[in-house]
């Protein structure tokens, strides 16, 4: 039998990055600039971001090496553990081997911080003295704090002043770690200013915070914007997460048939599956399972496009599967999966048909996430929650047809900040959102007529 | 240099606890009925505890098997990182060497969980159906819901009612795992009702969800009840940690000089320090240092007397150093620490010198909370706090010193769910609060008149 939890040894850790860029068959469309449509040069992006994230977003290195003072970041909680799920297993009687791997062992919680520690270290190394990012409930902006915090840069987060009010524990969380948060729209910023003018008591939305924090970053010499998700770069450092566990399942003489996990902006799930592309594209059957929820599906139900990368069209236009984004996908406790695009290579791969996408519904995952807990012990945040449905579904079908799969499923972190939702659930409050098709439409119809 | 983080192949762990009782060079005092003031037999505690818990609560054998269920779930997050604190060692700019056990990697995140799976464990084996329990802040009662869970076994918590309202998220992470939480005094117990009908809205206390738990069990035949600290059995099961931490030195060619951990109950702390007493019985230097809040200085200021384990003088009277049942400690945020008593076990050994003891206030622990998140990325709880207080000041005496002391720190939880502590002290609100030497003292006028 399988040991329970399969570790890796700090010294088998992997020392590079992996990029797919060199091995999609076909180059990724290029982003391109939000005022004239024109494809992006480095020059423009650098006001932003430091170079050499920039020179990542577009290398064509198949691996890029892993600072050594990241490294020695990542071990204060890397390798992450991959677990067999032999007790939800034996729960749902099913021949199908579950393997796990839990990315909420890192001090922020989540895979976020794989990412925060890699832009805090190009942003230290490029003299960048400050960063200002937005966050919605929290997560992105905690991670990045902790990883400022370990590089000594101060940390500005625009928080949606509704999570603000309703998720103080996030907000002190990123105080502890040493960021100075204020609700958003602010004072600090002449986009808060405007809309505090008009509103003075707006609840904010992602889209602010995103115009804020560029502004800020913007109009301050010393100070870079940071993304936590979408861009190439930031999921080049999430392949840590997928080469950890393809060399664990290989401990086990294992090789995953199905590999599922959740997709906000997608580079929780892109950081598992990458590494497993080449053998894909060398004709190895693995299926690669997009989850995502009904609220919001982009890769299900969305036009594949040009669109801008945030809400109000600031940012930059990004060829990816996109619900429009004027759409506003309703209010699930999934928060981190409520972005109405996805990351550019997931959605080439999408469309190149070399990953699949299964859509679910709130009450579902919650189901499968206090099953997880019962089973496992993990208390699953409600995102991967997403990718354990998908995960039990297929399992359940292993039951039916006899076959013994093999499972991989990227656990991204836990819930313990989520538990009003569970106490939803649990009490029998929670309901489902589906997508209104007529808002998705209507945001559609709004799609910049650009690069198509 | 060494490694960040000292792994333990699941291959290495202890597969069995290590128990002190043999190696004590004089006998523990024997636990007492809280009626009659006599040693208490196995029988007397049959209603409330499975017979190989009450066994072991006296057993002279020096090592006794962990159950190979119970390993197999241990193995869901054990062994535990050992965690070389290089950039708090760097940011003290001190010679010491940091060592800290991080107990908040279990799913409920403690220490906890140990004794827990163990117990649910035994009452499973002699058929027990339902277990009743108190909990206070929720450490606890979250950590046997899950115990419970993975054996099947009903559970039923009475929370005190005043954590119940303010501390909801830890109650529904008991719920998660499919425990029944009623806020004590409740309606379900004689105890509870009587306080009901004479104060509707009572605020609850510890002593009185014991009460209830006790009756509970008392009163159901399917039903024992469980205790989370204290009691010698607890301690046993606690000493995994130790016994691991032990070996990953080894495996770093270190053994400390100082052993640090908090101490509430003192099941977390003797977990730790336990394995290495034969050695210091035979001669080694190491110095074990009990980490206990100002508030609540129970070997520091304590009487080294008989007393009541509760509040209320239901349950066996055990030798210990204690503030007197009757004491109500101030309203720290180390709702673990508030206990008037302390595990007989420690009580010995310090009493005999073999361990020391140190008190800290809160501010000063949430000081170094936040230095070590902010070093070391992990929030810890308040209770450990205190312990990691104790160890930056050793630390800080080496640097004066110029002496490489190896300091080996008990970290047995995270702060997740304290994250409200955190706001008080990084908002300037958070108080120190010394114990009343008149409370006290007249607390100890009320200890029992038995057996000293």
């Amino acid at each position: 039998m399988d040991p329970t939890k399969i570790h890796l040894d700090e010294k088998e850790m992997p020392t590079s990055w992996y990029n797919v860029q060199p091995d999609l068959p076909t180059p990724l469309a290029p982003p391109l600039h939000p005022g004239t449509g024109q494809p992006l040069g480095p020059d423009d992006l650098a006001p932003l971001f430091p170079m050499e994230m920039i020179m990542q977003e577009v290398s064509q290195e198949r691996y890029i090496d892993i600072p050594e003072e990241v490294q020695s970041i990542y071990h204060l909680w890397r390798p992450t553990p991959l677990i067999r799920a032999h007790r939800l297993e034996k729960a749902l009687d099913t021949p199908a081997k579950i393997y796990y791997k839990y990315e909420g062992v890192s001090p922020a919680g989540s895979h976020k911080l794989n990412t925060a520690v890699a832009q805090a270290y190009y942003n230290k190394q490029e003299g960048v003295r400050r960063i200002a990012t937005e966050t919605g409930a929290g997560q992105w902006g905690s991670a990045l704090a902790l990883g400022c915090q370990y590089f000594g840069i101060e940390l500005k987060v625009y928080m949606v002043r509704v999570s603000y009010g309703q998720k103080p524990y996030r907000r002190i969380l990123m105080e502890t770690w040493g960021a100075n948060v204020v609700a958003s729209p602010s004072e600090d910023t002449n986009a808060g200013r405007t809309v505090l003018a008009q509103e003075p008591g707006h609840p904010g939305s992602l889209g602010m915070a995103i115009s804020e924090a560029v502004e800020d970053a913007a109009t301050h010499d010393d100070t870079k914007y940071s993304l936590g998700s979408v861009l190439n770069h930031v999921l080049l450092h999430q392949t840590v997460v997928g080469q950890e566990a393809k060399k664990q399942l290989e401990k086990v003489d294992a090789y995953p048939d199905i590999i599922v996990g959740c997709i906000g902006g997608g580079s929780n799930f892109a950081g598992t599956f990458l590494p497993f592309i080449p053998d894909k594209l060398k004709g190895n059957k693995v299926r690669i399972i997009c989850a995502e929820p009904e609220a919001c599906p982009s890769l299900t139900k969305g036009l594949y496009a040009y669109d801008f990368g945030d809400a109000v069209g600031m940012a930059p236009l990004l060829k990816m599967f996109t619900l429009g984004h004027t759409f506003v996908p309703p209010l699930i406790h999934a928060g981190g999966l409520r972005y109405h695009g996805m990351a550019p290579i997931i959605c080439h791969l999408y469309d190149q048909k070399l990953v699949e996408a299964a859509a679910v519904h709130q009450t579902a995952t919650f189901e499968s996430a206090v099953l997880f807990a019962r089973t496992e012990g993990i208390v699953p945040a409600p995102e991967p929650s997403h990718a354990i449905r998908v995960a039990i579904n297929e399992a359940n079908k292993c039951k039916q047809s006899g076959e013994a799969k093999t499972i991989l499923l990227a656990l991204s972190g836990h819930g313990h900040f989520d538990m009003a939702a569970y106490d939803e659930y649990l009490s029998g409050r929670l309901t489902d959102h589906a997508y209104s098709k007529e808002k998705v439409d209507e945001a559609l119809a709004q799609l910049p007529k650009v690069g198509s």
